[in-house]
């Protein structure tokens, strides 16, 4: 119950530990188009360019930004907690300009603050993060879209901790280029990363002046072997697919809304007995984000050794807080098969046995 | 029995598929340091930064350019096949000029060649395939250290499809940086990709001028979730780390020197077989490389037809030529757990039965 990796399901593991089989094979390559048919059925969308990538959700963030921004190009980078910041150093590292919008942790991004920096000059690309894991807040994206045109831009989103947890809806919002992890609400072990680019950022990508300063990454050759082509680029990493490919019909087949609608209700079954037992939420209602809470520890509570005794006596992971929240809160996840009322009474128990 | 993955053996999946637990996690954590223990033995080395990136090999190729070059900076880089090309694209995606020493496939790089080159100016790196995927060659790598001193440059190599089954002697040989795959003689899925650093590469890494490029791939950072601090940087792909660690031990328990000899045996056995076929082997004896080896397709021979049939009938992949050798040649891996006198058997049985 931290903030990822979430629990992983008997069939997922199951589905990992297949005997290994070539990346070029036919069985294995049908069930690569499984996958990505179920990714867009996940992501809501029909791009074509949606695909795992060989690495973890940081890789996909990584893959969005360097396959979309060039040297000189400029990006607004909307920064709330870890992840902005995060996006805003890779869009950096592309040689990209950066201008940030940003919100005090805890809150969600103003979108007039946007609107008015996009009034300023043209972007190449406008970034949000949908779900800040380090602060357990979920971004509106409906005002983003009529933003992003109105400064010319792509809009780039964070799903790692929404997609399969919360909707996602990537055409309905005209997101161009969305990435995630497999490990939070999807319930699959860490180590690919699910992206998705639209017909737009595609086009954005086939017109680039440069190369993309990743090979590893390189959208225009991995597209090629997800294509009718099968062009070899690199080794897939098989056993995750076959556990992904797993995971996703799990998700499938409890069903997108009754999927989220669990999420919501565990949370709020969380909520109402953590502040039953006296503990703070610092995050506004309107804003949570069902598979993460962000829970302020109380004053002479000692963070570590709490955390340590949940694991040792109750088997339990709690996140500890990162950047701004670094001593100040937990992070409580119930991510896809975590979400549970067992384990919201579990760690009601825990919490209740080991706070003074 | 195509140019990896290789099979896996049943320990190395039924630890692929132990529940996932955090990346945190006390217990995970011993596992990573088990992890970097062992490699460092398979590795011959006593690097401080030595450590499995999360993603495959091709991206470990990428972490040692990225990592060491910067914009300006002069690469040697030896071509005797796809991977020698491919660290050459990489190369001049970091920004770097790029000086190409090449070799007809089929064949080694002349030291001499590379030697000559490195007389004409001072170079940042060095770069050659110890054991080249797309041809079956293996590098002798001797004359590699005193060639980059004499030019000042670190020593790069590629050890995909050798690590684990050819001996890599990085100490020994003056190794700069070198990177691997899991998925080829370690016998563990594909996903992972070991690099070490000397202690010179890091000291080159660490004086940088510029940010490296590629957050995702950025030593500086990842060394610190790696060493006492265990800072946050992405959530490691801990179920792929499971496997590994349990590839290792077997690599450990059947001792680096038996585990060479046989991949030796295996080989010569397979060769001496194929020959008793009629079939040529393209690659000079003197520097064939015993995990995988290159057969020239007989005229008037279907390249595909006779694939398709060893794995429909036979359950056997071998793989198909790449580059030049394309429609030429296909290549029989004999790498890690598949290198056994029951496959090499069958592989002879089954194309004796394809061919005309």
């Amino acid at each position: 119950m931290g903030p990822g990796p979430s629990d992983v399901p008997t069939r997922v593991l199951q589905a990992l530990s297949r005997p290994t089989i070539g990346h070029l094979d036919p069985v294995f390559l049908e069930l690569l188009d499984e996958t990505q048919t179920m990714l867009r059925q996940v992501f809501a969308t029909d791009n074509a360019l949606t695909l795992p990538m060989s690495a973890t959700g940081s890789g996909g963030m990584e893959t969005c930004f360097v396959n979309l921004l060039e040297p000189g190009d400029h990006a607004l980078i909307c920064r709330h907690g870890v992840f902005g910041g995060r996006m805003a150093e890779v869009a950096r590292r592309c040689g990209a300009a950066v201008t940030l919008v940003d919100a005090p942790w805890g809150n969600a991004i103003d979108p007039d603050d946007v609107a008015k920096a996009a009034r300023a000059r043209s972007f190449k690309v406008i970034a949000v993060v949908h779900a800040e894991t380090s602060t357990g807040v979920l971004q509106d994206l409906r005002p983003f879209r009529a933003i992003a045109d109105s400064c010319g831009a792509l809009l780039l989103v964070d799903a790692v901790t929404s997609l399969g947890g919360v909707a996602v809806d990537v055409d309905r919002l005209g997101i161009d280029a969305v990435y995630s992890g497999t490990q939070k609400c999807l319930s699959c072990p860490p180590g690919l990363s699910p992206v998705s680019f639209s017909e737009r950022a595609a086009q954005v990508l086939s017109i680039r002046k440069t190369a993309v300063a990743s090979w590893y990454f390189d959208l225009n050759l991995i597209g090629k072997y997800f294509g009718a082509e099968r062009l070899y680029h690199h080794t897939a990493p098989v056993n995750m697919i076959f556990a992904l490919h797993e995971a996703l019909r799990l998700v499938l087949e409890e069903g997108l809304e009754a999927r989220f609608a669990r999420h919501r209700q565990q949370a709020d079954a969380l909520r109402r007995g953590l502040e039953a037992l006296g503990l703070e939420l610092p995050v506004d209602r309107a804003v949570r984000l069902p598979p993460l809470t962000l829970v302020r520890i109380p004053k002479g509570v000692d963070d570590a050794k709490v955390r340590a005794q949940l694991l040792a006596e109750h088997g339990l992971e709690i996140g500890g807080g990162l950047g701004n929240f670094k001593g100040k809160a937990w992070r409580i996840g119930l991510m896809g098969a975590s979400a549970t009322p067992e384990n919201v009474a579990l760690c009601l128990r825990a919490l209740e046995a080991a706070l003074p």
